[in-house]
């Protein structure tokens, strides 16, 4: 169930992703706020450190951390072109689902990796397929900004 | 996990409606976007729907459902006072946590109200632990939302 909600969350927001173009992602998602390249890319630097977290392999692209995840929108001099970051996000969601598929309950429900042995004794809770909720909480906080890029007309869920 | 999650993302929506003035949840979260009001009453219909599909009892109000489920924000002619919305909203998960904590964990995949016993035995994942999953994402997509109503300065997820 955590697995499929994840699911439903990426897809939702692959769906937005595709239905903006380029120039609707270079709109803030309202006034001040965050731009929608600056979200993509932040959530594409968010699910790639989920790789070393679960312990399915290095990030894919290291380079993100520092632009979407240690500074704010517009902090940077120049960030990566709309489609790199597109790439990204498709690519790192795919890597984790390829790994997040083939994992046996038992290993869910193991500690992931920022958690040491002696903590997760008393805090089983913190485990991988707590990572993958939250992950999904933070995703669809996200996902609700985003839809602020669609239209008004066209869009049931602002 | 799921539980906590749940809990987690009603603790950030309280904080954050206790730290909204009644004047700025009467503001759109974005330009031409719902009102803070609409959503606090949108989330407590929904929550307060949430009684009766679980089994818990049947809903605190129903009055809220024609104006915040079943219309779009600033169609009603008049709505509930915001003191009101408040109070709807911490009584509903208040009740539902009431019932929510004494739940055993066989109860929790147990089917809702919505499922028959036929496509239950098919579908095993309707149950209720899958309800309080997809409503924390729904609550966390409008959280995202209702962040935008504090200051720019004062906001860090925005």
């Amino acid at each position: 169930m955590v697995l499929d909600a994840w699911v439903a969350a990426i897809k939702r927001t692959d769906d937005l992703f595709h239905s903006l173009t380029d120039e609707q992602l270079l709109q803030e998602v309202a006034p001040g706020r965050n731009r929608g390249v600056y979200l993509l890319g932040h959530l594409a630097a968010v699910h790639d450190r989920m790789l070393p977290l679960l312990g399915f392999g290095n990030l894919l692209y290291p380079e993100l951390s520092s632009i979407f995840l240690d500074s704010p929108d517009k902090a940077a001099d120049e960030i990566p072109s709309t489609s790199h970051l597109r790439s990204c996000w498709n690519e790192v969601n795919a890597t984790l689902w390829d790994h997040m598929r083939t994992l046996t309950s038992a290993e869910w429900f193991q500690q992931h990796n920022a958690v040491k042995e002696e903590d997760f004794a008393k805090e089983p809770h913190r485990n991988r397929l707590n990572i993958i909720l939250n992950r999904t909480n933070h995703l669809t906080t996200h996902l609700g900004q985003l839809i602020f890029l669609k239209p008004r007309e066209t869009n049931k869920e602002s």
